[in-house]
Protein backbone atom coordinates (compact mmCIF):
# COMPACT_ATOMS: atom_id res chain seq x y z
CA UNK A 1 0.00 0.00 0.00
CA UNK A 2 1.66 3.19 -0.89
CA UNK A 3 1.84 5.86 2.22
CA UNK A 4 -1.19 8.35 0.68
CA UNK A 5 -3.27 5.27 0.87
CA UNK A 6 -2.49 4.54 3.85
CA UNK A 7 -2.84 7.80 5.36
CA UNK A 8 -6.17 8.22 3.86
CA UNK A 9 -7.39 5.17 4.96
CA UNK A 10 -5.95 5.69 8.85
CA UNK A 11 -7.52 8.71 8.51
CA UNK A 12 -10.96 7.85 7.56
CA UNK A 13 -10.80 5.23 9.63
CA UNK A 14 -10.87 7.18 12.90
CA UNK A 15 -13.43 9.56 11.08
CA UNK A 16 -15.99 6.61 11.45
CA UNK A 17 -14.36 5.78 15.23
CA UNK A 18 -15.45 8.59 16.24
CA UNK A 19 -18.87 8.74 14.96
CA UNK A 20 -19.37 5.51 16.35
CA UNK A 21 -18.77 7.07 19.94
CA UNK A 22 -20.63 9.70 19.11
CA UNK A 23 -23.47 8.00 18.22
CA UNK A 24 -23.19 5.56 20.64
CA UNK A 25 -22.70 8.33 23.48
CA UNK A 26 -26.00 9.96 22.91
CA UNK A 27 -28.14 6.50 23.02
CA UNK A 28 -30.32 5.87 25.68
CA UNK A 29 -30.41 2.10 26.13
CA UNK A 30 -29.43 -0.27 28.74
CA UNK A 31 -25.38 -0.13 29.46
CA UNK A 32 -24.89 -4.49 28.95
CA UNK A 33 -26.75 -3.69 25.44
CA UNK A 34 -24.44 -0.84 24.67
CA UNK A 35 -21.44 -2.22 25.69
CA UNK A 36 -22.13 -5.31 23.34
CA UNK A 37 -22.70 -3.22 20.33
CA UNK A 38 -19.77 -0.90 20.99
CA UNK A 39 -17.57 -3.89 21.47
CA UNK A 40 -18.23 -5.24 18.16
CA UNK A 41 -18.07 -1.85 16.80
CA UNK A 42 -14.26 -0.95 17.84
CA UNK A 43 -13.50 -4.75 16.98
CA UNK A 44 -11.22 -3.25 14.48
CA UNK A 45 -12.39 -4.37 11.11
CA UNK A 46 -11.22 -3.12 7.85
CA UNK A 47 -13.55 -0.53 7.49
CA UNK A 48 -13.62 -1.39 4.08
CA UNK A 49 -17.05 -0.10 3.46
CA UNK A 50 -17.13 3.02 4.84
CA UNK A 51 -14.05 3.76 3.05
CA UNK A 52 -15.24 2.81 -0.11
CA UNK A 53 -18.49 5.22 0.31
CA UNK A 54 -16.46 8.08 1.26
CA UNK A 55 -13.92 7.49 -1.51
CA UNK A 56 -16.97 7.10 -3.99
CA UNK A 57 -18.35 10.30 -2.68
CA UNK A 58 -14.85 12.11 -3.43
CA UNK A 59 -14.61 11.01 -6.98
CA UNK A 60 -17.84 13.23 -7.57
CA UNK A 61 -18.68 15.38 -4.40
CA UNK A 62 -16.87 18.47 -2.16
CA UNK A 63 -18.52 18.00 1.64
CA UNK A 64 -17.36 15.11 3.13
CA UNK A 65 -19.49 15.51 5.93
CA UNK A 66 -22.64 14.80 3.97
CA UNK A 67 -21.77 11.22 3.48
CA UNK A 68 -20.24 10.72 7.46
CA UNK A 69 -23.70 9.50 9.25
CA UNK A 70 -24.37 7.33 6.28
CA UNK A 71 -21.40 5.84 5.73
CA UNK A 72 -21.29 5.11 10.29
CA UNK A 73 -25.04 3.26 8.93
CA UNK A 74 -23.41 1.43 6.28
CA UNK A 75 -20.50 -0.11 8.84
CA UNK A 76 -23.25 -0.52 11.49
CA UNK A 77 -25.04 -2.70 9.57
CA UNK A 78 -22.28 -4.67 8.46
CA UNK A 79 -21.25 -5.08 12.29
CA UNK A 80 -24.90 -6.65 12.87
CA UNK A 81 -24.11 -9.11 9.88
CA UNK A 82 -21.07 -10.96 11.57
CA UNK A 83 -22.29 -10.95 14.85
CA UNK A 84 -25.44 -12.69 13.68
CA UNK A 85 -23.44 -14.71 11.24
CA UNK A 86 -20.83 -15.74 13.89
CA UNK A 87 -23.86 -17.39 16.05
CA UNK A 88 -23.74 -20.72 17.38
CA UNK A 89 -26.79 -21.66 15.26
CA UNK A 90 -24.92 -19.47 11.84
CA UNK A 91 -21.18 -20.19 11.52
CA UNK A 92 -20.39 -20.90 15.06
CA UNK A 93 -17.33 -19.01 15.57
CA UNK A 94 -15.83 -18.42 18.55
CA UNK A 95 -13.35 -15.11 16.93
CA UNK A 96 -13.57 -13.05 14.62
CA UNK A 97 -10.50 -10.35 13.57
CA UNK A 98 -8.19 -12.41 16.38
CA UNK A 99 -11.01 -11.05 19.42
CA UNK A 100 -13.38 -13.43 20.79
CA UNK A 101 -16.81 -12.87 19.20
CA UNK A 102 -19.76 -10.90 20.47
CA UNK A 103 -22.16 -13.83 21.95
CA UNK A 104 -18.54 -15.47 23.83
CA UNK A 105 -18.29 -12.07 25.45
CA UNK A 106 -21.75 -11.78 26.16
CA UNK A 107 -24.10 -14.08 25.77
CA UNK A 108 -26.12 -15.81 22.70
CA UNK A 109 -28.93 -13.97 23.64
CA UNK A 110 -27.43 -10.17 24.11
CA UNK A 111 -25.52 -11.03 20.76
CA UNK A 112 -28.47 -11.54 18.56
CA UNK A 113 -29.96 -8.34 20.18
CA UNK A 114 -27.42 -6.01 19.57
CA UNK A 115 -27.34 -7.05 15.90
CA UNK A 116 -31.10 -5.86 16.42
CA UNK A 117 -29.92 -2.92 17.71
CA UNK A 118 -27.46 -1.78 15.53
CA UNK A 119 -29.67 -2.92 12.63
CA UNK A 120 -32.47 -0.52 13.44
CA UNK A 121 -30.09 2.41 15.04
CA UNK A 122 -28.54 2.70 11.32
CA UNK A 123 -31.69 3.40 9.84
CA UNK A 124 -32.56 6.10 12.50
CA UNK A 125 -29.29 7.33 11.82
CA UNK A 126 -29.90 8.56 8.30
CA UNK A 127 -33.63 9.56 8.92
CA UNK A 128 -32.09 12.08 11.63
CA UNK A 129 -29.30 13.26 9.65
CA UNK A 130 -29.50 17.40 9.38
CA UNK A 131 -27.58 17.47 6.03
CA UNK A 132 -29.60 15.43 4.05
CA UNK A 133 -32.57 16.38 2.26
CA UNK A 134 -35.46 13.41 2.54
CA UNK A 135 -35.72 12.82 -0.92
CA UNK A 136 -32.01 11.59 -0.42
CA UNK A 137 -32.45 9.55 2.75
CA UNK A 138 -35.51 7.93 1.10
CA UNK A 139 -33.07 6.74 -1.15
CA UNK A 140 -30.22 5.58 0.81
CA UNK A 141 -32.93 3.72 3.31
CA UNK A 142 -34.54 2.10 0.47
CA UNK A 143 -30.92 1.63 -1.32
CA UNK A 144 -29.39 -0.18 1.81
CA UNK A 145 -32.69 -2.13 2.74
CA UNK A 146 -32.60 -3.59 -0.59
CA UNK A 147 -28.96 -4.62 -0.41
CA UNK A 148 -28.71 -5.76 3.09
CA UNK A 149 -32.46 -7.56 3.40
CA UNK A 150 -33.88 -10.57 1.63
CA UNK A 151 -33.13 -10.00 -1.66
CA UNK A 152 -29.79 -9.13 -0.44
CA UNK A 153 -26.83 -9.85 1.83
CA UNK A 154 -29.75 -11.65 4.46
CA UNK A 155 -30.62 -13.67 0.68
CA UNK A 156 -27.01 -14.61 0.37
CA UNK A 157 -26.70 -15.60 3.89
CA UNK A 158 -29.31 -18.57 3.28
CA UNK A 159 -27.65 -19.21 0.02
CA UNK A 160 -24.23 -19.77 1.35
CA UNK A 161 -25.75 -21.97 4.82
CA UNK A 162 -27.27 -24.18 2.05
CA UNK A 163 -23.99 -24.50 0.14
CA UNK A 164 -21.91 -25.39 2.97
CA UNK A 165 -20.75 -29.31 3.37
CA UNK A 166 -21.20 -30.09 -0.78
CA UNK A 167 -19.90 -29.21 -4.30
CA UNK A 168 -20.95 -26.17 -5.81
CA UNK A 169 -20.39 -24.34 -9.49
CA UNK A 170 -17.66 -21.35 -9.98
CA UNK A 171 -21.42 -19.61 -11.10
CA UNK A 172 -22.93 -20.79 -7.74
CA UNK A 173 -20.53 -19.43 -5.14
CA UNK A 174 -20.32 -16.18 -7.56
CA UNK A 175 -23.57 -15.93 -6.90
CA UNK A 176 -23.99 -16.49 -3.24
CA UNK A 177 -20.84 -13.97 -3.05
CA UNK A 178 -22.47 -11.37 -4.91
CA UNK A 179 -25.59 -11.26 -2.38
CA UNK A 180 -23.87 -11.76 1.27
CA UNK A 181 -21.07 -9.81 0.61
CA UNK A 182 -21.04 -7.72 -2.76
CA UNK A 183 -24.58 -5.97 -2.55
CA UNK A 184 -23.10 -4.01 0.35
CA UNK A 185 -20.47 -3.01 -0.90
CA UNK A 186 -22.30 -2.12 -4.36
CA UNK A 187 -24.63 -0.16 -1.94
CA UNK A 188 -21.71 2.12 -0.13
CA UNK A 189 -20.50 3.02 -4.00
CA UNK A 190 -23.54 3.66 -4.89
CA UNK A 191 -24.52 5.55 -1.72
CA UNK A 192 -21.64 7.63 -1.65
CA UNK A 193 -21.59 8.25 -5.88
CA UNK A 194 -25.36 9.19 -5.57
CA UNK A 195 -24.51 11.72 -2.89
CA UNK A 196 -22.32 13.33 -4.98
CA UNK A 197 -24.33 13.83 -7.92
CA UNK A 198 -23.17 11.39 -10.13
CA UNK A 199 -24.94 10.72 -13.27
CA UNK A 200 -27.14 7.89 -13.88
CA UNK A 201 -24.32 6.68 -16.54
CA UNK A 202 -21.91 6.94 -14.01
CA UNK A 203 -23.90 5.05 -11.66
CA UNK A 204 -24.27 1.89 -14.13
CA UNK A 205 -20.71 1.73 -14.47
CA UNK A 206 -20.10 1.86 -10.80
CA UNK A 207 -22.44 -1.17 -10.44
CA UNK A 208 -20.41 -2.84 -12.75
CA UNK A 209 -17.37 -1.53 -10.48
CA UNK A 210 -18.71 -2.61 -7.61
CA UNK A 211 -19.91 -6.24 -8.86
CA UNK A 212 -16.24 -7.00 -9.65
CA UNK A 213 -14.72 -5.47 -6.18
CA UNK A 214 -16.86 -7.76 -4.45
CA UNK A 215 -15.74 -10.63 -6.12
CA UNK A 216 -11.73 -9.28 -5.93
CA UNK A 217 -12.47 -8.95 -2.06
CA UNK A 218 -13.75 -12.65 -2.15
CA UNK A 219 -10.95 -14.28 -3.95
CA UNK A 220 -8.22 -12.96 -1.86
CA UNK A 221 -9.88 -13.62 0.98
CA UNK A 222 -10.22 -17.34 -0.31
CA UNK A 223 -6.90 -17.10 -1.14
CA UNK A 224 -4.98 -15.86 2.23
CA UNK A 225 -7.49 -18.69 3.94
CA UNK A 226 -4.73 -20.67 2.43
CA UNK A 227 -1.53 -18.74 2.38
CA UNK A 228 -1.98 -15.94 4.84
CA UNK A 229 -0.08 -15.34 8.03
CA UNK A 230 -2.80 -15.94 11.17
CA UNK A 231 -0.80 -13.04 13.38
CA UNK A 232 -1.55 -10.92 10.65
CA UNK A 233 -4.74 -11.74 9.38
CA UNK A 234 -5.74 -12.67 13.37
CA UNK A 235 -7.66 -15.88 12.68
CA UNK A 236 -6.55 -19.00 12.32
CA UNK A 237 -5.91 -20.08 8.39
CA UNK A 238 -7.50 -23.09 6.57
CA UNK A 239 -11.15 -22.58 8.52
CA UNK A 240 -12.45 -22.81 5.25
CA UNK A 241 -11.38 -26.40 4.66
CA UNK A 242 -12.46 -27.43 7.88
CA UNK A 243 -16.13 -25.82 7.72
CA UNK A 244 -16.09 -27.88 3.89
CA UNK A 245 -16.98 -23.96 2.32
CA UNK A 246 -16.57 -24.06 -1.73
CA UNK A 247 -13.72 -21.43 -2.13
CA UNK A 248 -11.85 -20.40 -4.94
CA UNK A 249 -8.82 -22.28 -4.85
CA UNK A 250 -10.58 -25.48 -3.98
CA UNK A 251 -12.18 -25.12 -7.33
CA UNK A 252 -9.13 -23.58 -9.35
CA UNK A 253 -6.53 -24.15 -7.16
CA UNK A 254 -4.37 -21.22 -5.93
CA UNK A 255 -2.78 -20.53 -9.16
CA UNK A 256 -6.54 -20.36 -11.05
CA UNK A 257 -7.56 -18.08 -8.51
CA UNK A 258 -4.97 -15.62 -9.14
CA UNK A 259 -5.21 -15.62 -12.45
CA UNK A 260 -8.99 -15.18 -11.84
CA UNK A 261 -8.27 -12.14 -9.69
CA UNK A 262 -7.00 -10.41 -12.31
CA UNK A 263 -9.66 -10.54 -14.56
CA UNK A 264 -11.64 -9.18 -11.49
CA UNK A 265 -9.39 -6.62 -11.67
CA UNK A 266 -9.08 -5.51 -14.89
CA UNK A 267 -12.61 -5.55 -15.01
CA UNK A 268 -13.12 -3.60 -12.31
CA UNK A 269 -10.51 -0.49 -13.43
CA UNK A 270 -12.38 -0.68 -16.98
CA UNK A 271 -15.62 0.09 -15.20
CA UNK A 272 -13.91 2.39 -13.26
CA UNK A 273 -12.79 4.35 -16.08
CA UNK A 274 -16.15 4.39 -17.90
CA UNK A 275 -17.57 6.06 -14.60
CA UNK A 276 -15.03 9.03 -14.89
CA UNK A 277 -13.22 7.83 -11.63
CA UNK A 278 -10.61 6.67 -12.51
CA UNK A 279 -8.43 9.19 -11.19
CA UNK A 280 -9.84 8.28 -7.60
CA UNK A 281 -8.60 6.61 -4.39
CA UNK A 282 -11.35 4.08 -5.87
CA UNK A 283 -7.96 3.00 -8.18
CA UNK A 284 -5.75 3.05 -5.31
CA UNK A 285 -8.76 0.91 -3.48
CA UNK A 286 -8.96 -1.95 -5.87
CA UNK A 287 -5.16 -2.62 -5.86
CA UNK A 288 -5.07 -2.41 -2.25
CA UNK A 289 -8.10 -5.26 -1.67
CA UNK A 290 -6.52 -7.04 -4.48
CA UNK A 291 -3.09 -7.53 -2.86
CA UNK A 292 -3.73 -7.09 1.03
CA UNK A 293 -2.62 -9.30 3.12
CA UNK A 294 -4.91 -9.21 5.94
CA UNK B 1 -67.19 -7.05 21.46
CA UNK B 2 -69.34 -5.69 20.00
CA UNK B 3 -70.92 -6.20 16.30
CA UNK B 4 -69.36 -3.23 14.48
CA UNK B 5 -66.22 -3.95 16.35
CA UNK B 6 -66.00 -7.57 15.07
CA UNK B 7 -66.38 -6.68 11.40
CA UNK B 8 -64.13 -3.78 11.85
CA UNK B 9 -61.20 -6.18 12.96
CA UNK B 10 -61.86 -8.79 10.50
CA UNK B 11 -61.89 -6.26 7.51
CA UNK B 12 -58.79 -4.58 8.67
CA UNK B 13 -56.92 -7.97 9.46
CA UNK B 14 -57.93 -9.43 6.12
CA UNK B 15 -56.66 -6.10 4.55
CA UNK B 16 -53.48 -6.99 6.35
CA UNK B 17 -53.17 -10.19 5.50
CA UNK B 18 -53.41 -9.50 1.67
CA UNK B 19 -50.94 -7.06 1.98
CA UNK B 20 -48.00 -9.43 3.44
CA UNK B 21 -49.02 -11.58 0.19
CA UNK B 22 -48.76 -8.78 -2.20
CA UNK B 23 -45.28 -7.82 -0.36
CA UNK B 24 -43.97 -11.34 -0.28
CA UNK B 25 -44.98 -12.59 -3.78
CA UNK B 26 -43.09 -9.84 -5.16
CA UNK B 27 -40.04 -10.46 -2.76
CA UNK B 28 -37.24 -12.03 -4.85
CA UNK B 29 -34.89 -13.86 -2.19
CA UNK B 30 -34.47 -18.14 -1.99
CA UNK B 31 -37.59 -20.17 -1.35
CA UNK B 32 -36.76 -21.25 2.31
CA UNK B 33 -36.51 -17.52 3.46
CA UNK B 34 -39.45 -16.20 2.06
CA UNK B 35 -41.37 -19.39 3.58
CA UNK B 36 -39.94 -18.71 6.96
CA UNK B 37 -41.01 -15.24 6.93
CA UNK B 38 -44.64 -15.72 5.63
CA UNK B 39 -45.07 -18.57 7.96
CA UNK B 40 -44.85 -16.48 11.32
CA UNK B 41 -46.67 -13.56 9.32
CA UNK B 42 -49.33 -15.62 8.79
CA UNK B 43 -49.07 -17.50 12.39
CA UNK B 44 -52.76 -15.72 12.91
CA UNK B 45 -51.69 -13.06 15.08
CA UNK B 46 -54.42 -10.63 17.00
CA UNK B 47 -52.92 -7.51 14.65
CA UNK B 48 -52.97 -5.39 17.55
CA UNK B 49 -50.82 -2.90 16.46
CA UNK B 50 -51.52 -2.65 12.62
CA UNK B 51 -55.40 -2.03 13.61
CA UNK B 52 -55.06 0.39 15.88
CA UNK B 53 -52.93 2.24 13.88
CA UNK B 54 -55.64 1.96 11.05
CA UNK B 55 -58.49 2.95 14.06
CA UNK B 56 -55.99 6.25 14.70
CA UNK B 57 -55.37 7.24 11.28
CA UNK B 58 -58.86 7.02 10.81
CA UNK B 59 -59.60 9.43 13.76
CA UNK B 60 -58.20 11.97 11.80
CA UNK B 61 -57.47 11.08 8.15
CA UNK B 62 -59.72 9.92 5.29
CA UNK B 63 -58.03 8.16 2.83
CA UNK B 64 -57.67 4.42 4.90
CA UNK B 65 -54.46 3.34 2.00
CA UNK B 66 -51.98 6.23 2.55
CA UNK B 67 -51.58 3.89 5.66
CA UNK B 68 -51.98 0.46 4.80
CA UNK B 69 -48.30 -0.18 3.95
CA UNK B 70 -46.96 1.26 6.83
CA UNK B 71 -49.32 -0.59 9.22
CA UNK B 72 -48.06 -3.80 7.15
CA UNK B 73 -44.34 -3.14 8.03
CA UNK B 74 -45.01 -2.20 11.34
CA UNK B 75 -46.64 -6.09 11.82
CA UNK B 76 -43.66 -7.13 9.90
CA UNK B 77 -41.22 -5.43 12.82
CA UNK B 78 -43.76 -6.70 15.39
CA UNK B 79 -43.47 -10.40 13.93
CA UNK B 80 -39.50 -10.21 13.50
CA UNK B 81 -39.31 -9.51 17.46
CA UNK B 82 -41.31 -12.55 18.20
CA UNK B 83 -39.41 -14.52 16.20
CA UNK B 84 -35.86 -13.40 17.94
CA UNK B 85 -37.76 -13.42 21.06
CA UNK B 86 -38.65 -17.39 20.71
CA UNK B 87 -35.19 -18.21 19.94
CA UNK B 88 -33.96 -21.13 22.29
CA UNK B 89 -30.98 -18.45 23.55
CA UNK B 90 -34.06 -15.81 24.03
CA UNK B 91 -37.17 -17.15 25.93
CA UNK B 92 -37.11 -20.74 24.22
CA UNK B 93 -40.44 -20.79 23.30
CA UNK B 94 -41.48 -24.10 21.31
CA UNK B 95 -45.38 -22.73 20.65
CA UNK B 96 -46.89 -19.57 19.72
CA UNK B 97 -50.26 -18.83 18.90
CA UNK B 98 -50.62 -22.99 19.47
CA UNK B 99 -48.44 -23.23 16.56
CA UNK B 100 -44.75 -24.37 16.87
CA UNK B 101 -42.14 -21.53 16.48
CA UNK B 102 -39.92 -20.43 13.96
CA UNK B 103 -37.43 -22.20 14.91
CA UNK B 104 -38.97 -25.30 15.40
CA UNK B 105 -40.34 -25.30 11.89
CA UNK B 106 -36.99 -24.39 10.22
CA UNK B 107 -34.28 -23.94 12.15
CA UNK B 108 -32.13 -21.57 14.69
CA UNK B 109 -30.49 -19.94 11.64
CA UNK B 110 -33.31 -19.72 9.34
CA UNK B 111 -35.23 -18.06 11.87
CA UNK B 112 -32.55 -15.40 12.84
CA UNK B 113 -32.46 -14.30 9.36
CA UNK B 114 -36.00 -14.72 8.98
CA UNK B 115 -36.37 -12.19 11.48
CA UNK B 116 -33.49 -10.00 9.81
CA UNK B 117 -35.05 -10.16 6.76
CA UNK B 118 -38.72 -9.11 8.10
CA UNK B 119 -36.79 -6.02 10.22
CA UNK B 120 -35.09 -4.43 6.90
CA UNK B 121 -37.81 -5.24 4.47
CA UNK B 122 -40.54 -3.32 6.51
CA UNK B 123 -37.78 -0.23 6.55
CA UNK B 124 -37.89 -0.64 2.46
CA UNK B 125 -41.80 -1.12 2.11
CA UNK B 126 -42.20 1.97 3.95
CA UNK B 127 -39.45 3.69 1.71
CA UNK B 128 -40.86 2.62 -1.28
CA UNK B 129 -44.65 3.78 -0.20
CA UNK B 130 -45.83 5.96 -3.55
CA UNK B 131 -48.37 7.44 -1.38
CA UNK B 132 -46.50 9.23 1.03
CA UNK B 133 -44.64 12.11 0.77
CA UNK B 134 -40.60 11.50 1.12
CA UNK B 135 -41.23 13.67 4.71
CA UNK B 136 -43.84 11.47 5.71
CA UNK B 137 -41.53 8.51 5.08
CA UNK B 138 -38.61 10.28 6.43
CA UNK B 139 -41.16 10.83 9.56
CA UNK B 140 -42.28 6.97 9.94
CA UNK B 141 -39.27 5.93 9.45
CA UNK B 142 -37.14 7.60 12.37
CA UNK B 143 -40.46 7.11 14.59
CA UNK B 144 -40.37 3.17 13.98
CA UNK B 145 -36.59 3.00 14.41
CA UNK B 146 -36.58 5.08 17.72
CA UNK B 147 -39.59 2.66 18.97
CA UNK B 148 -38.37 -0.65 17.97
CA UNK B 149 -34.54 -0.10 18.39
CA UNK B 150 -31.80 -0.01 21.17
CA UNK B 151 -33.88 2.80 22.68
CA UNK B 152 -37.25 1.22 22.49
CA UNK B 153 -38.13 -2.24 21.96
CA UNK B 154 -34.71 -3.91 21.95
CA UNK B 155 -33.62 -2.09 24.78
CA UNK B 156 -36.66 -3.87 26.53
CA UNK B 157 -36.39 -7.29 25.82
CA UNK B 158 -32.89 -7.13 27.30
CA UNK B 159 -33.99 -5.31 30.62
CA UNK B 160 -36.89 -8.02 30.35
CA UNK B 161 -34.15 -11.10 30.63
CA UNK B 162 -32.26 -9.22 33.26
CA UNK B 163 -35.31 -9.48 35.06
CA UNK B 164 -36.26 -13.14 34.89
CA UNK B 165 -35.53 -15.19 38.08
CA UNK B 166 -35.39 -12.05 40.64
CA UNK B 167 -38.44 -10.15 42.28
CA UNK B 168 -38.96 -6.86 40.55
CA UNK B 169 -41.08 -3.82 41.82
CA UNK B 170 -44.07 -2.98 39.91
CA UNK B 171 -42.38 0.56 38.44
CA UNK B 172 -39.55 -1.49 37.33
CA UNK B 173 -42.02 -4.19 35.57
CA UNK B 174 -43.85 -1.14 34.04
CA UNK B 175 -40.38 0.22 32.79
CA UNK B 176 -39.97 -3.25 31.11
CA UNK B 177 -43.27 -3.14 29.69
CA UNK B 178 -43.33 0.00 28.37
CA UNK B 179 -40.24 -0.62 26.18
CA UNK B 180 -41.04 -4.32 25.46
CA UNK B 181 -44.26 -4.04 24.29
CA UNK B 182 -45.42 -0.25 24.65
CA UNK B 183 -42.97 1.60 22.60
CA UNK B 184 -44.49 -0.10 19.35
CA UNK B 185 -47.78 0.19 20.26
CA UNK B 186 -47.36 3.54 20.70
CA UNK B 187 -45.54 4.27 17.13
CA UNK B 188 -48.44 2.64 15.88
CA UNK B 189 -51.15 4.88 17.08
CA UNK B 190 -48.47 7.94 16.21
CA UNK B 191 -47.64 6.91 13.06
CA UNK B 192 -51.67 6.72 12.12
CA UNK B 193 -52.29 9.77 13.97
CA UNK B 194 -49.53 11.54 12.32
CA UNK B 195 -50.45 10.48 8.83
CA UNK B 196 -54.12 11.65 9.20
CA UNK B 197 -52.49 15.17 9.76
CA UNK B 198 -53.00 15.43 14.02
CA UNK B 199 -52.32 18.26 15.66
CA UNK B 200 -48.87 18.28 18.12
CA UNK B 201 -51.43 18.97 21.05
CA UNK B 202 -53.53 15.37 19.87
CA UNK B 203 -50.23 13.72 19.11
CA UNK B 204 -49.40 14.37 22.73
CA UNK B 205 -52.55 13.44 24.18
CA UNK B 206 -52.42 10.32 22.09
CA UNK B 207 -48.50 9.68 23.29
CA UNK B 208 -50.06 9.30 27.07
CA UNK B 209 -53.10 7.34 25.62
CA UNK B 210 -50.69 4.59 24.17
CA UNK B 211 -48.66 4.54 27.21
CA UNK B 212 -51.80 3.31 29.15
CA UNK B 213 -52.89 0.93 26.32
CA UNK B 214 -49.87 -1.07 26.66
CA UNK B 215 -49.83 -1.31 30.06
CA UNK B 216 -53.53 -2.46 29.87
CA UNK B 217 -52.70 -5.42 27.26
CA UNK B 218 -49.84 -6.45 29.55
CA UNK B 219 -51.94 -6.86 32.67
CA UNK B 220 -54.67 -8.70 31.24
CA UNK B 221 -51.99 -11.02 29.62
CA UNK B 222 -50.90 -11.76 33.06
CA UNK B 223 -54.43 -12.08 34.48
CA UNK B 224 -54.78 -14.61 31.07
CA UNK B 225 -51.56 -16.62 31.87
CA UNK B 226 -53.62 -17.27 35.13
CA UNK B 227 -56.99 -17.44 34.51
CA UNK B 228 -56.79 -17.66 30.44
CA UNK B 229 -58.61 -20.70 28.71
CA UNK B 230 -55.66 -22.78 26.96
CA UNK B 231 -57.72 -23.40 24.04
CA UNK B 232 -58.42 -19.79 23.77
CA UNK B 233 -55.47 -18.71 24.22
CA UNK B 234 -53.00 -21.02 22.10
CA UNK B 235 -50.80 -21.96 24.80
CA UNK B 236 -50.56 -23.29 28.05
CA UNK B 237 -51.47 -20.94 30.90
CA UNK B 238 -49.41 -21.00 34.05
CA UNK B 239 -45.85 -20.39 32.03
CA UNK B 240 -45.26 -17.15 33.54
CA UNK B 241 -45.05 -18.99 36.86
CA UNK B 242 -42.56 -21.57 35.42
CA UNK B 243 -40.17 -18.96 33.99
CA UNK B 244 -39.90 -16.77 37.09
CA UNK B 245 -41.20 -13.91 35.51
CA UNK B 246 -42.60 -10.62 37.49
CA UNK B 247 -46.37 -10.14 36.61
CA UNK B 248 -49.17 -8.06 38.02
CA UNK B 249 -50.87 -10.91 39.62
CA UNK B 250 -47.79 -11.97 41.06
CA UNK B 251 -47.32 -8.65 42.75
CA UNK B 252 -51.06 -7.45 43.41
CA UNK B 253 -52.77 -10.50 43.11
CA UNK B 254 -55.71 -11.42 40.93
CA UNK B 255 -57.84 -8.38 42.61
CA UNK B 256 -55.39 -6.06 42.56
CA UNK B 257 -54.59 -6.42 38.79
CA UNK B 258 -57.87 -6.14 37.94
CA UNK B 259 -58.40 -2.61 39.69
CA UNK B 260 -54.64 -1.63 38.65
CA UNK B 261 -56.44 -2.60 34.98
CA UNK B 262 -59.30 -0.28 36.00
CA UNK B 263 -56.99 2.40 36.42
CA UNK B 264 -54.91 2.72 33.51
CA UNK B 265 -58.71 2.11 31.15
CA UNK B 266 -59.78 5.30 33.18
CA UNK B 267 -56.57 7.03 32.29
CA UNK B 268 -56.65 6.01 28.66
CA UNK B 269 -59.90 7.23 28.02
CA UNK B 270 -59.17 10.66 29.49
CA UNK B 271 -56.27 10.60 27.31
CA UNK B 272 -58.42 9.36 24.26
CA UNK B 273 -61.23 12.55 25.09
CA UNK B 274 -58.09 15.09 25.20
CA UNK B 275 -57.01 13.84 21.76
CA UNK B 276 -60.26 14.58 20.27
CA UNK B 277 -60.51 10.83 19.47
CA UNK B 278 -63.30 10.01 21.87
CA UNK B 279 -65.33 8.74 18.94
CA UNK B 280 -63.14 6.47 17.32
CA UNK B 281 -62.93 3.13 16.85
CA UNK B 282 -59.59 3.40 19.61
CA UNK B 283 -62.50 4.16 22.22
CA UNK B 284 -63.83 0.50 21.78
CA UNK B 285 -60.64 -1.17 21.28
CA UNK B 286 -59.66 0.31 24.26
CA UNK B 287 -62.53 -1.67 26.31
CA UNK B 288 -61.66 -4.90 23.95
CA UNK B 289 -58.18 -5.17 24.70
CA UNK B 290 -59.65 -4.89 28.73
CA UNK B 291 -61.72 -7.36 28.59
CA UNK B 292 -60.45 -9.88 26.11
CA UNK B 293 -60.13 -13.51 26.76
CA UNK B 294 -57.16 -14.60 24.04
Amino acid sequence: MNANLSEYITKYKDMIQDEFNRYLRSLNTHPRLKESMLYSLEAGGKRLRPILMLASYEAYGQQIEKVLSTATALEMIHTYSLIHDDLPAMDDDDFRRGKPTNHKVFDEATAILAGDALLTYSFEIIANDSLLTAEEKVSLIQMLAVCSGPAGMVGGQILDMGAEGRPISLEEMERIHALKTGELVRSAILAGAMLGKATDEQLEHLTTFAYYLGLIFQVQDDILDVTGDEEKLGKPVGSDEDNQKSTYPKLLGIDGAMKQKEVYVEKAKDALEKAGAVNSVLMDLTDYFSNRDH
